[in-house]
């Protein structure tokens, strides 16, 4: 429509309900018309996937260290901008990802990479493509838990002790308070509407062209 | 038998003997009774060699940056160093290591990746696991074409441009001149067996431990 394309990523940890809000939000763009598409990270390109199963699937007995999964993840997140997300954005399109740079940030650090390493990728690798908007869906650890309990679910989440989990919420924390203008954080323990609607109303108070 | 292991790299362009070299060392070292390794980078590990051929050798119609190429090869490098490098030169043992890090900066240099993120990255992969000595095989590029037509020898050297391989000459005589205690420039154009000498007597003189 000759209108600017829009950048928006979803971070968070585990089972905060990233893929729930990432499909709402589709439907909901596509309803008012705009070309939109839906990606992943790391991934995202066949490249880019290929690094993904190196990554985070490497066969077994092996491991990268946390440094060289930092360099994997710039790497796949460079062949996803150079391949997709930036020829998209020119036409107009609009992206939507789940997880990009920040969880790189978070997740990195916490296995210990110096910050000022993961901040130099990062300005190589994403240079002026940051996110239109960043949607961090929050929820204290203990309480997601017990939501999936109730439901169920079982899954990866449970893998990973409680203390991780923590310092994951605290690591998106941080990068909203340092970039509030960039992220909203929204509350995951809502129902998948209210959050969906929460981040509508994002898109359109802070994006406009809806 | 309990001297310290040592870390030997060749370098130089494409054509210069570095394979060559490497057999003559192995042989020479392993018949003075010194646990000698022969490996390569890009490679040398199980995970190190999958991302050498995810980046040398990408499916057709894909290209990486020369960004995410230079954070390939330090990612390779980094499990390349903790896999199998630093754990043999904590046993005593000695590396002969095609390539290594000097390749990255000569050839991603050329590509065009700032040479800031290059240092950068060579600093928190290599850390302080720096060669002993860096053997640097050196020739004219159009010697060195005109060696390989006389010998009827055909391969990839001839598909790059002149310059271009007369830019990695370039680029690996200055690393020699930023580093001599480190690095010896030998003349490729010599005979195997003079350049092999040429090796030892560096090895000997500079490491001792023959």
């Amino acid at each position: 429509m000759g209108a600017p394309g829009r950048f928006v990523t979803l971070e968070g940890g585990e089972g905060t309900g990233k893929s729930t809000l990432i499909e709402g939000l589709h439907a909901a763009l596509l309803a008012r018309g705009i070309t939109c598409h839906v990606t992943r990270e790391p991934g995202g390109t066949v490249l880019a996937e290929a690094l993904r199963a190196l990554a985070l699937t490497p066969p077994e007995g092996e491991i990268w260290s946390p440094l060289a999964q930092a360099l994997l993840m710039n790497a796949a997140r460079d062949h996803h901008l150079q391949d997709r997300i930036r020829p998209a954005l020119a036409r107009g399109d609009w992206i939507l990802c789940d997880r990009f740079s920040d969880s790189t940030r978070a997740y990195q650090s916490i296995d210990g990479v110096a910050p000022d390493i993961l901040i130099q990728l990062e300005q190589a690798v994403v240079g002026s493509t940051r996110p239109d908007l960043t949607l961090i869906l929050d929820a204290a650890p203990d309480a997601l838990m017990a939501r999936r309990s109730r439901r169920g679910t079982r899954d990866v989440y449970e893998d990973k002790a409680l203390a991780f989990h923590q310092k994951v919420r605290d690591a998106f924390l941080q990068i909203a308070a340092q970039a509030p203008e960039r992220c909203l954080v929204i509350n995951a323990l809502q129902p998948a509407e209210t959050v969906l609607q929460a981040a509508l109303k994002a898109i359109e108070t802070r994006l406009g062209g809806l």
